[in-house]
């Protein structure tokens, strides 16, 4: 299987913790060394393993925050 | 392979188009009839493919505002 790399750069918030203890997390992520994104993703205790996620630009990211505005 | 059914009960908001049409989209989808989740995720012209995404909570959607709101 191929490699990948992946760095935590900031953890920002962890949005839910499940029975089992993982965790939907808000994070920048920079993976295989490019720049970081956002990503919204399942961590298992201790960043593990992890589960699916989307990654989001800062302009996705800010596109969300308006909607999440609006929709009060 | 087995069959996923769901349905998208709300569009909410377009966050992203891709030069190939792909939308990033914040939805409410119903997945094999259980209640709607929140749902953002990368989508082909008209919904014809699903990307990779992640499903969100009341709560979740909740505490990822609060979130940002704080982050300014």
């Amino acid at each position: 299987m191929a490699e990948l790399k992946y760095e935590i750069t900031e953890h920002i918030a962890i949005l839910s913790e499940s029975p089992k203890g993982w965790h939907k997390e808000l994070n920048l992520i920079s993976w295989n060394g490019r720049d970081p994104k956002y990503d919204i993703r399942d961590w298992a205790p201790n960043h593990e393993k992890m589960g699916k996620g989307v990654t989001l630009t800062e302009e996705e990211l800010n596109n969300l925050k308006s909607v999440l505005l609006k929709k009060g």
